[in-house]
């Protein structure tokens, strides 16, 4: 059984991850990861959505909330995965031949984690609770952080 | 470090889930599960593309794979936990309104090793290395099978 302290061990232990993936946004960088080069398909290899400045500050936001839970090694380790998930998301979608900003649901909500998940568990022990609730409870947060977002018209759509 | 070991447990323990993906195509079935019944947005739960034969030719595919490797057990837990992670994808693809057989990349390719992975650890112990070699390994072989396909005619794009 998943108990409740099970969903809040998993909550706390992933925050620096999220902290890591709303950054970047205001960060408004303007140089790209990619520094403008192309694949050996000639497509962009990340595209303009990915900075240096924006994983920069999504990194060290992540730094911060582990600092403040106490383990920034940790947060430095969540910041980094989450980033290097979200860019490998980014990767794949200018695989597809998808323009900068184009949606792609589900991967769009789930890179960041699963890079958090894969690149944590490289350097310290993780609970198969942990996750497997972080993995069930990312996309419905994402959703009621949506519904929430279109009732206050924010968003023109629910999802 | 992951050893060729590591990666040859993890294909042999995740051969049933994928034995679950295949053979459904083939089933040809007429029975949806959802019983041409719609959600509470008005539209279909599942859709026609989920049906009852080939769900259960999926399961029981999972099933005589996991015979022939000498766990009934495991291939039906992983056999199940595919298909439902399988319809769990096509309830998503209609609450965002994509009609049946419409792509939703990564999502179509990982969300029956998402629903074998997360319902199996209910019931036995995995090895996180085996997730996350399980979880970096769906998409290449996803991508290397497409590669084929396309060069040998198949499929008119590489993706």
């Amino acid at each position: 059984m998943i108990t409740f302290e099970d969903i809040g061990i998993a909550c706390w232990f992933i925050l620096p991850a999220y902290a890591a993936n709303l950054f970047p946004v205001v960060a408004n960088g303007k140089r790209p990861i990619d520094l403008g080069k192309n694949w050996i398909d000639n497509r962009r290899l990340f595209g303009d959505g990915k900075t240096i400045e924006g994983s920069l500050l999504g990194i060290l936001a992540a730094v911060v909330v582990g600092l403040l839970q106490g383990d920034v090694f940790i947060g430095l380790i969540l910041g980094s995965g989450a980033i290097i998930g979200d860019i490998f998301g980014s990767f794949i979608k200018r695989r597809l031949g998808m323009p900068q900003g184009s949606p792609l649901p589900i991967m769009d909500q789930m890179d960041f984690i699963i890079g958090a998940l894969l690149f944590s568990a490289l350097f310290v022990k993780l609970e198969i609770i942990t996750i497997i609730i972080i993995l069930i409870l990312t996309p419905i947060f994402h959703v009621i952080s949506n519904n929430f977002a279109y009732e206050f018209g924010f968003k023109d759509v629910r999802w």
